[in-house]
Order: structure tokens, then sequence, then C-alpha cells
């Protein structure tokens, strides 16, 4: 455990310089301590995870990677079918850490088919190739999101107003993040952008975690509370909003964290573009539209104690806690994918670049 | 004091039976807390408005109209001369008690003209006169929102699902409220609305008022965060929108609590009526459009640490805050006052409503 007070020169997920840790920025402690934790034990890791100490899709995946090679280097055998039990023991206890991050599970199946496709290796050789696969799990996230940063980068111009909602930043990866991907590669060249921040409630990733790692990055950021988009739009304070998502169906509907839907309509009302930032992984052909989407909902207590000091509200008032939203297709200007930007018609665009990821 | 855990068989500002005091509810101590205050002293009633104790612009007037009677009736002189001398200043320490509440100044200024007008009168039938025109001040409030409530009701059906913002409710009024009114009406008659009330960053007067006062009145109440809003309108969960307002210009736009405008961009979306409860009191024909409406910006904390146990974001980090937004006139269904509903286009229906009055 090592404390700073920035996130400059550590990154979200990594792999120690010795192979021997899981390196993460607990973000539980965010934005009133930095801690970065040297995991080596996957009772930790899987911990780690489920506690929230790593969040974001592309980080848990990261993370879980990372894990399993750690863990497969402690089992104790040279016996392969051994082996291949001990490593899957390993891989359902960490996948049991979070049941809906789909990167989780990604991640976990991508470091076992390493496993199965080297039964002629020796154990040590295996370990060898899954050092290589969680390292590679890593730098292809890296790369990803620097892709969607560059086509994002295209969209907007030095100076621009941008708004962004939760956090689908560095924290949630390991480097850039999706929707902030634009805004780092942007501050790398000098573009200026001035930056506004939902806070995102209920449970305020904007303002604990998305203001935090831009602040930090000497961005020039705004913290709003979410009702005051229409009022930074209106003045045309705002010339692009970019957010991350959870999943983008077919036709080009959207879940993404509560909220996203109501800043898309404000955004059309001001005639403000609105982009979601989605790495390829995220898009799912086989959901037709938002409908076939299944909403989380969450405890009321996130509402109406969570954070305060004393309740909120009336005890026992009844509460809707949706974690997610939809955004409908129409509302979504452009789609920006590691593999260029996508435009409407989506239900065509969102097929051709997925076949031909290209 | 008294306290109690309802406030049914309680009014927000009332003259008690004897004439003897100021009767609130302390909205300081809200949801957590009834407590009925009867305040005698002048200075005692100017702390209450400065502290918000009472609150409301149509409760601040109604509160000190009861206040200055209260004062003029101790001022020890039958001389009239130096009773209006007296009655201006006690006037004068009231009136900078809140510096933007233009109901304060009104309903002063309507006590003292009673005062100049009766200077043959002795100060006892002055004084007389002054009950009177509390009262009256007081019984125009309910007839006012109980009017509005009326109009608004007509909009409605029983079973519809509501949306109310802030709180323009009676904990901003003597009775009823202005947004509330129509659900408060329709409760008397079994119309069963189910209400949804936005929490309403940063103050958190929907989740602290607004759903304590509808849940107190035994309403089907469900409380959401201020970005909920798009998700239940996209289930069809919503049939009316229904806000108060603190000032409407003479093309209709609406300056009322941060939010507003983002409330009316997505019930535009959703095709949901979005109506403004408005007495004419506050229609100010002589601002022409929402750009000449000052909005007050208020500071940082508010945002960040107010009411948490922690700072809930990056120490310093720049918060833009302000306190209302403006809503487009074209985003407005219908302007809902005491004498009827006005449509657009507004500059015509909001002067025949202003100089007929009817």
């Amino acid at each position: 455990m090592k404390q700073m007070n920035s996130i400059r020169d550590v990154e979200t997920v990594d792999l120690d310089s010795q192979n021997q840790a899981l390196v993460i920025i607990d973000q539980t402690l965010l934005p009133n301590r930095v801690e970065v934790l040297h995991l080596t034990e996957l009772k930790d890791i899987r911990d780690a995870i489920y506690m929230l100490k790593v969040r974001g899709a592309p980080a848990i995946g990261v993370a879980a990677a990372i894990g399993i090679y750690l863990a497969a280097r402690k089992i104790e055998t040279e016996d392969y079918p051994a082996f291949c039990r001990e490593f899957r023991k390993a891989k359902d206890y960490l996948a049991a850490a979070r049941p809906t991050a789909v990167n989780l599970f990604w991640a976990l199946d991508r470091m076992e088919q390493v496993v199965l496709h080297h039964f002629d290796s020796t154990v040590g050789e295996i370990c060898g190739f899954l050092h290589s696969e969680a390292i590679a799990i890593r730098e292809e996230d890296i790369a990803v999101c620097r892709q969607i940063g560059e086509y994002g980068l295209s969209l907007v111009k030095p100076g621009d107003g941008l708004l962004t909602h939760c956090n689908a930043g560095r924290l949630a990866a390991v480097r850039y993040g999706t929707a902030t991907a634009p805004i780092y590669l942007g501050q790398e060249r000098g573009y200026a952008f001035r930056v506004f921040v939902d806070e995102t409630r209920p449970l305020l990733q904007g303002a604990r975690l998305t203001a935090f790692e831009l602040c930090d990055a000497g961005i020039d950021v705004t913290l709003i509370c979410d009702n005051m988009s229409g009022s930074v739009m209106r003045q045309g304070w705002v010339q692009a909003v970019f957010v991350g998502c959870d999943r983008v169906a077919a036709n080009g509907d959207t879940a993404n964290k509560i909220g996203t839907s109501v800043l898309a309509a404000v955004a059309a009302r001001y005639h403000v573009p609105f982009y979601v930032c989605a790495p390829t992984s995220t898009i799912d052909l086989a959901a037709p539209d938002g409908q076939s989407i299944h909403i989380e909902e969450r405890p009321a207590y996130e509402v109406t104690d969570m954070w305060y000091r004393e309740p909120m509200t009336v005890p026992g008032v009844k509460v809707y806690n949706p974690a997610f939203d939809v955004t409908d297709h129409d509302l979504i200007t452009a789609i920006v994918t590691e593999f260029g930007i996508v435009m409407p018609p989506y239900d065509e665009s969102l097929r051709r670049i997925m076949s031909g990821k290209k």
C-alpha cells in the first residue's frame, strides 16, 4: 500500500514489474485519498472487485486477467489435468465477484482458452502464455480507448466546451477511458477544452471520480448537478457531449448510466451533438433494441441515505432507482468505436462495423 | 413549541386564535422532525424568515403580514405620526430578512398602505384594519392556490401519473401550494394519482419537503433523482408535469428552480404535457423574455459538501451552481393561473389575462 495525492504516475490496473502483484488504485477512497494497492492473493483480488476497489467494465476485465495469471502461477502441480482443474476453480471464484460485468467473464474465458489450447505444453510454459495474454488484454484496452479518443477528437475543436456524465474515464479502464479519451488526447495536443462534469446521482461517480481524474490531469473542469445541463447548454457553453455505454443494441438504442437519456434529450433540444463512446465489445447485435436490455434496479438506500449525515427524505418513501436508462437511437448523433465513427441509420452501420470490424 | 409527526392538522403559516403569535412549521427540521413554532417577537419572526424556518415566496409574504401586524400592536403610542414611524422601522427590519423574495416586500407594502390610508383613525382602529388585511392576504393565498388547483385538475384524470420538481407545495404557501394544488384537490376527490417527486439537487427540496408533505397527506409518492425523469417518462408512467415558478416573462419564458428546463425538454421529448402553475403575482410583463431575468448563482459548497458526511469531490473544483434556470416558452404546454389556463401564444394570452384579470 502506497499513498499519494495524484494518480498521474499510476495506472488504474497494472501488473507490477516483478510480475508478482496486481496494482490498482483503491477507488472506494477517492476523491479523499489516493491509495495504490499491490494485491498478490486471489482472495484479495476477488474482494477488490467485489468491493468496487476496482470498477468499470474494462478495468474489471483487465484486473481479472492479471488476477487469474497470478493465481495460475501459484498452482503447485506439473500435471496438466490437475492444473486445469485448479485453474477452473480459481476462475469460478473470481467470476463470482460481480454478477453483471460482462468483461469479467469475457476476460476470464479468454485466459482459460489459453490454458485449453496448450494441452501439450508444460505448466511453466502455460504460465508464460497466460502472462502474455493478460498483458495483451491490458494493452488492447489501452489501444481501443486511444483509438476511440482519436476518432472522438476529430469531432471537436480546440477550446470547445464538452460535457460528460458518470465515469467512463481512465478510472473505468486502464488509461484514457472511453468518453474521456478525446479529452485526454486533446489535452496532450493543447486543445484547452472546458469540461463540464455531471455529478451523477445517486452514486456521484461524476463528482467523486470524473471530476477528480480530470482535475488531476490538469484539465479545466466545472462540476454541475445533473439538473444543470439545460442551463449550461442553453447558454451555449457546450459544443459536444461524450458519454460511455454499457450496451448498444442493434438499432443504436444505448443503455448507459441513469441520466444519459435525459442528457440526450436536453442536447437534442439545444442542438448539441451527442456522442456515445463504445468499444465494439459493448455492441450487442443480439439485442434488437432498447426494450430488450434489462435495466438493473438498485436499493432505495442509495438515493435516500447513502452519503448523508442524516436521512434526506421521509422514512420509507417509495423510491425508483434504476441504475441505467436507455437512450433512443435517434437522440444519438454518432457512436464512436475503435474502428471508426458509426453514423445513423445504426441498424445498417452497426452491422457493417461488426462484420467487417472496419 | 409543539412537536408532532404530521403536518396534517397545522398550516404552514397562521395567526393563532388569540391573535398573539405567528404560527409556522419549522422547515429547517423537516423531514426529520415536525416542530410548530409560536413566534410573538419581531426579532424571532425576522430570524425565522432569514433562517428559512418559513420559506417559499407566498408563505414568506403571509408570515411578514402577520409579523408586522403583531409588531404594530406592540407600538406604545396613540400619536399617528409616531405610530407611522415605528411601523416603518419594523417594516424595514422585516424586509431586510431576505433580499430577493418579492412577496415579502409586496405584503409589507400592502400592510403599510393600510396604515397610510387611515390617518384619521385611532391607533387601536388601525391595528384592527391591519389584522383584517393580514387575514385577507392569508385567505387570498389559499383562494389563489385553490383556484390554480381547480384549473390544474381539469387538465388531468383519475389515476394519472404526475411529476413535480422542487417544492411548490403547501410548505411554500399557506395551504395547497401551487404545483401541488391539483394533486391535493384530486386527493380530496379520490383521483388516486401516482406522483413522482424529483429530489431536486443541490438543496433537495423535493426529497426533504415535497416527498414529506405529499406522503403526509396519504398520496402515492415515488421519489426519484432528477436524472431519472427520462426513465419514468420513456416508460409512459407520467401523464403530466406540474411545476411552480419564480417569474414568468411576457413571452412565457419561465424562471423556476434549477432543473425545470431539463424536465421540460424531457417532457417535450416524450410528449408529456408540461404545466407551469403561476399565481398572476409572478407574471412580470416588464420582463420581455427569459434573457431579462437575473439568475442567482449560489456557492459551490451546496453542491460539494452541504449534506454529506465527507467531501464528495476533489477539493477546490470549480462548480457552477445556478439556483434557477429559464424554461423556453415553447416547451410549456400551458400556464395555470388563478384566473384560468393560459395557452400559447403567451405574448398575447398573458397580456390579456393581466389586463382583464380574466
